[in-house]
């Protein structure tokens, strides 16, 4: 869309622009003006520059478009039979992913292009605008690469996820699998992908598989993540940390020594507290990652099995209730955080050059995405400047 | 709206019509046929009659409409700030009523219907189509007088709770502030009120006040509601059994005789989970309840205190999450349990003369309202029979 807009009766301007002691960088009575997909300026609203056209904000609160650093979006059917069996008490135990890999297997690109678009069409409504896409259901060279392929259509932030489990068919040979996945399936699925992770837990990959796998995946110029200490304890979060990952996700059982290595690190802590919420296990202790120092953000880890949930704003809600976050470090965690988790310093914030994804509320301040749990707060979305 | 109109191509109906072992009643391939605002037939889409209109569900789950048995709508300003205190540490006393009572005096008329009119248009987006509203931030005769008549503009079951809490002006005499309830605010809120409600708990008002205000109540022809054993264990489960109330709400601290009195009575055992969600409580144990066969309904409380969600979906996920249920049971308690604890018969199933309050899901089966948390899944409302 042309032309320059003006988005002003702004109650609460949550700018994350890291200035001064207040994380969130909350701005009174400013207006931000929109020109070419950016942020061009940002400002008291008295001193607002001429418009194209303009958005009244109402009084309402203004964000960045939430970050979802953590989805997975490529995949066919659903196992909502199964979450109602385990919520009636059988334990997770993960072996549930072989399940979709079948369905996914089966569908046509069509199909899976239709679930990612419904999926990230859902996002945007509750207001999220960037969203990391990763593979992990074909777990062959030909289902990695299509479903890569598929997500970049949707983003550019796509994560090749070959190692999300081994399948069926290398159960009783996981070298073998760990080699096509450095192999052929890598060099298949890199063309699609920015990013490369690896499931590193009991029952997945141990953490010799997945430091070689991440390592080939460096070689060729992707960026590392890990699935690390979801379910158990384990050398998951270290690996991350050496090996410079952007980020290391779920982090719910850690020991002292994985929160020193990621305090200080270029790792971010990411914090998944609807997998928790949807497999009713214990959440991870954000005050402690937090108080030490550690950088936090929060994503839906959306996937049919453990976490079907596409809102980040019910992930702010939990992360207040479950994990003693305040709403101001949730709101970051899930705007600035899911940024940093991807390496991005045009999204997340709202300052001059960001790209201009913002939220408007149906709320007075960011307070009430905790405050509201499960109300739909999100009364407008501007992606890349675009009303949505 | 005039004319008939076909709900079809449904792919799961819940109609809670009690017939077979299925307490959700559950069709497939079932049509709807509406009238006069009523639901004029249920059957087999094939055998569906012609109508001059028709609503295509697309495969998806229709429920009937939420009903809200709980909720305390008429009020000013917001506890924001108070909440996310709470969250960092602060323990949840009940005193912050008070504070709603000031802003709810001083506040016109206008602005309490339109704060009334703004949460109850906002219940309905997320499918609630019968909702109870209380008074009791009011507290003076003519302040309670007033939240039931706008609170009558807005639905059938008003709920007259001027005995939510003893006003400051009444701290150090309880007894007379009874005398007032009983007497002049009584007799100007009853016209307005169906129901009478009293928060019988420890700092609110004892077992002999409840029973007094509920007996008066009962005189003039109101039935009878209890909010009690919330905060701890006491009396008042068992006076709202006592009294025949329709229900008896909160019910987190029971004892055994608690709930060997709720069996078989013709109380409705109400949670309110959005409540423990935003105090940061332990939850109800609702399998104790319907393990011992009393019948359970789900409501949100929204108050702007202690649950500000208006959200049935979200108190659908927390029952089945925290609370154990089921999600057929957390649906049944969230429809017909609701309707129940309102003694309605006309809503919360889809039966021929019901009225035709229902919902289309964004999702195959009820499972996903339980197994997409926090995800906005409500896609279309019928409320009276009128699409909104
Ligand atoms: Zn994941
Ligand atoms: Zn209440």
């Amino acid at each position: 869309m042309r032309g320059s807009l003006l988005v002003d009766n702004i109650g609460e301007l949550v700018t994350n622009d890291g200035r001064g002691g207040d994380p969130l960088g909350v701005r009174r009575d400013a207006a931000v003006l929109v020109e070419d997909g950016q942020v061009a300026w940002v400002g008291p609203a008295r001193y607002a520059p001429a418009a194209d056209r303009r958005i009244d904000a109402g009084g309402a609160a203004v964000l960045p478009g939430f970050v979802d650093s953590h989805a997975h979006l490529v995949f066919a059917g659903d196992r909502a039979a199964e979450f109602a069996a385990r919520m009636a008490g059988e334990p997770y135990t993960g072996g549930g992913i072989r399940t979709t890999v079948g369905a996914t297997r089966a569908a046509s690109d069509d199909d899976l292009r239709a679930t990612v678009g419904r999926l990230r069409a859902e996002m945007l409504r509750q207001g999220t605008t960037t969203v990391e896409i990763k593979s992990g259901y074909g777990l062959s060279v030909a289902d990695e690469a299509r479903s890569l392929r598929i997500a970049a259509e949707f983003t550019e932030d796509t994560t090749f996820l070959g190692a999300h489990v081994v399948p069926a068919e290398y159960a009783d040979r996981p070298d073998d699998y760990v080699g096509l996945v450095c192999g052929p399936m890598l060099a298949a699925a890199a063309p699609y992908a920015r990013w490369i992770d690896v499931f590193c837990e009991r029952g997945a990959f141990d953490v010799d598989h997945a430091r070689a796998i991440l390592a080939c995946g460096q070689a060729v110029g992707l960026g590392v993540r890990v699935h690390a200490n979801q379910l158990g304890p384990g050398p998951g979060v270290q690996l991350a940390v050496e090996l410079g990952a952007a980020s290391v996700d779920h982090c719910t059982h850690l020991s002292d020594a994985d929160v020193d290595a990621l305090t200080g690190s270029e790792t971010v802590a990411t914090l998944l507290p609807g997998a928790e919420f949807s497999t009713r296990s214990p959440y991870p202790d954000a005050r402690r990652l937090l108080d030490a120092g550690a950088t936090v953000a929060l994503a839906t880890d959306c996937n049919p099995g453990s976490s079907y949930t596409t809102s980040m704003p019910f992930c702010v809600a939990l992360a207040v209730r479950e994990m003693r976050m305040t709403p101001a470090e949730a709101v970051w965690a899930a705007t600035a955080g899911g940024a940093a988790a991807l390496r991005r310093t045009d999204v997340g914030r709202l300052i001059p050059g960001s790209r201009a994804d913002l939220v408007v509320l149906d709320a007075p301040t960011h307070l009430h995405l905790a405050y509201r749990p499960g109300v739909p707060l999100i009364r407008q979305v501007l992606h890349n400047g675009v009303p949505r």
